[in-house]
């Protein structure tokens, strides 16, 4: 008997018998299966999605259902900012760094308000206001938020800034839910036939050509014939201890894996039918540090008692550059006016107090002229408005020269360094999964974070990205599946 | 006609007739597949190299024959120092970073005497001394030289330090041509049918086993069949441009790949074979600033006037470091005591000078009190023969006080960053390739920077460690493969 491997494809000349037969066939109930069945069920296609778990969700219901959207929306321009698919395009491969998939960028920065429209036309609500300050996601039902790093060094250089996190109207945190809910609602509508409690376990392959999915039913494998095509949208792999240890192993100092069911089966099917997967190492990594609110204006320093970045970058972008820092932990300094208690969620503990900044560094047991001399520097400067080490601004950039003053420890493993995975499969625009030379693999296509896509730079990320990937190429993948 | 592919093994079906029959074919003549040819030769078995050049050297000719060894050699004893398996071990874990692979590290560590002796034995003469000092490569015919950041924080406290770097009997740089030339004579002289001009351009298949190559030899392609097994010595991918954008993209900021034919293809192969991929994103990079000598006791800071690293670890620690930095140079800063003119080599010019820290500050338009309170800082401690923020050591450690001052300019791209990369395909012991279950891949072989091996991470490497991989794990693979 052939092995079932997510590893190898199971030859189809090996099945007996096809349990089911659909047209397309969709992997993962998260934002990206989701969309992607939509689309093609809109075609007219028949559509199966088959869910591992009880339900829809994936990491997407985990989230705060905050997609990154620009180029000039109603709650843009309410609020009186101007944005162009131009700025948006520039923003998105700044972030992408090095890694960046400029044609994906250049696409969706076109695309963007048309799948604004589209994503209200699945009934996605959105009050439409603008939340002015710095949030990780709304406390109340707003709509746009900053959610990047628009207004920082070297962004704001880079492209007009303006916020671009939109954010389904929900009151309060974890609109990913709903959003995901609204999605699945639709689906069914549509005709998707939903299989949940139903695990892939391998891709079925007739030649060169991927016909199909086993999957695991009552501890049973039953095999799907997909006639157009297979859609995997599994999620990333940050919940495979050791796939991060083959390919992300930085984040084994990090404490807190986000994900439902983020094994990487979904990367690993596609690499073993010969598909390409690229930027592995690359994760999104956040502690919760801006919160409350004034905690935002504090300053990072590393063991050396240096500052290392513009703190009034993007949270997860300052918590990226953090962690690349010598040794297991950074301090977020604060003065009495903008100290408040932390989340206990952050596990931030105060590790050192005083009346100087002084007195600080010495109960950090830094040497002496180390942190002083970078907060005297630094509050000098800021009360000139002005950080000329990073480039750091006014709001954000304020003095701490309000004694007593505080150095709250965060510490990678003991902190809560939340963080997922964002390297994955190749795909084109188009969502086919690509090989190692560039050619799609006949019959199969990947959305979400089992592809590397928009948000494919840790230290670029910004919040919305997965969501604005997820869901529009998500989309892509499911129409250019259904055209078979 | 089947397609001969670098990403899909042909199939043994197809192949109408053997161009060639051996037991053990080896791809790629540098010191991998020689250690590995040889070793086969040993067992008895019929061994084919084939090598796309037109004569053996790979990267390891570009070297300077620096092999990491110790455990208490013969040169390390009379040199005075003590060593051991466990502190080698515990050297090699910690320079593998969060990419090491223990196995190798303590197996290596466990044999590394016995490789020493049989390095000899194949005629590799060491004169078996040592030369005090810091070398990139021994300029006389020295054998001992630090080649690492052993007596360096952190390293120094972790395990005891001592010189390892054991370099071939050879007036000046360039050992590593002469080293290959003696292994290729020791292959020879064990009846290896070596053969040049000869591109491997995909294995093939028999099954689940690779039984065989097709090579590319006076523009036909040629059947090899190999009845006990091939191995893949063909070095790593720096001068694939695609492959580094996909899997080592922040490499294309640096100027100055380092290899010899190393595009890739025997990763290629081996993936396409089922072969897992570790660790792609890794590379080893260096600038020559510690040339001439004295210039090792500078001080690198960055675009905001910060220290980043203690720089009297190795070169190439410190040149990674220097990559990670904000912008895109680095500046090295010497007083008039220790300042040479740089090797035209390094492509670093002055970018400011002075007759204090403050004017060179001003020239380089940093921020009063930047540069200038890094090195009062620096100079203040380094009189009491302290550096408290990174632990450097004297004697590398000693004020810059003597003016006029410099700052040397180190531009990722238009200075002398040379690097290669370290990733590659994850292998047992024995050198057998393993796929994405852990599991070997029957018939397929590799070694050296084919593979991801002891050099593992970027940021610990120390010369020497890459031919200690391809010459201990190439000679173990050979043997495995033998054994059929």
């Amino acid at each position: 008997m052939t092995d079932i491997s997510l590893h190898t494809p199971y030859p189809a000349s090996a099945v007996a018998a096809w349990d089911f037969r659909t047209d397309v066939a969709v992997v993962g109930f998260g934002a990206a299966g989701a969309c992607a069945a939509i689309e093609a069920a809109e075609t007219g296609a028949r559509v199966m999605l088959f869910e591992r778990g009880s339900g829809s969700g994936g990491a997407s219901a985990l989230s705060g259902g905050e997609i990154y959207i620009g180029g000039g929306t109603d709650a843009q321009r309410a609020a009186g900012f101007e944005d162009s698919s131009e700025a948006l395009a520039a923003y998105l491969k700044a972030a992408g760094g090095p890694c960046a998939d400029e044609a994906k960028c250049d696409l969706y920065a076109r695309e963007s308000l048309a799948h604004y429209e589209w994503l209200k036309a699945q009934g996605i609500p959105y009050r439409g206001n603008y939340l002015p300050g710095k949030h990780i996601e709304p406390t109340d039902d707003s709509t746009l938020i900053w959610s990047g790093s628009e207004a920082a060094a070297p962004f704001c250089d880079i492209a007009p800034p303006t916020p671009r996190g939109h954010v389904i109207r929900h009151m309060g945190w974890g609109g990913g839910r709903p959003l995901v809910d609204l999605l699945e609602a639709r689906a069914r509508a549509l005709g998707v036939e939903v299989v949940t409690d139903a695990r892939a376990v391998a891709l079925v392959r007739d030649g060169e050509r991927i016909v199909g999915l086993v999957v695991r039913i009552d501890n049973q494998n039953r095999f799907v014939r997909a006639e157009r095509g297979v859609i995997l949208c599994t999620g990333g792999f940050v919940m495979n201890e050791d796939m991060r240890r083959r390919y992300c192993p930085e984040t084994l100092r990090l404490s807190s894996p986000i994900g439902d069911q983020d094994d990487g089966s979904g990367i690993e099917m596609g690499m073993g039918a010969g598909g390409d997967a690229i930027h592995m190492e690359q994760f999104f990594t956040t502690c919760p540090w801006t919160m409350p609110e004034p905690q935002a204006c504090g300053v990072l320093v590393n063991r050396a008692g240096q500052r290392f970045i513009n703190e009034d970058c993007y949270h997860g972008r300052v918590s990226r550059f953090a962690v690349d820092q010598l040794g297991e932990r950074v301090f977020l300094l604060l003065d009495n006016a903008h100290f408040s208690q932390p989340l206990d969620l952050a596990g931030m503990g105060i590790a050192g107090t005083g009346d100087t900044w002084e007195e600080v560094e010495a109960e950090l047991e830094m040497a002496p002229g180390t942190l002083s001399a970078t907060m005297a520097f630094y509050n000098a400067h800021a009360r000139e408005g002005a950080d000329p080490l990073f480039g750091k601004r006014p709001p954000i950039l304020t003095p701490l020269d309000q004694g007593p003053f505080v150095a709250l420890e965060m510490h990678f493993r003991d902190s809560f360094f939340s963080f997922f995975t964002l390297g994955g499969l190749r795909t084109s625009v188009d969502g086919e999964v690509l090989d190692r030379a560039g050619e799609p693999v006949a019959g199969l296509f990947a959305a979400g974070r089992t592809t590397s896509g928009l948000p494919a730079w840790g230290h670029g990320y910004s919040s919305g990205m997965s969501l604005a990937d997820c869901t529009y190429f998500g989309r892509r993948a499911g129409r250019r599946a259904a055209a078979g």
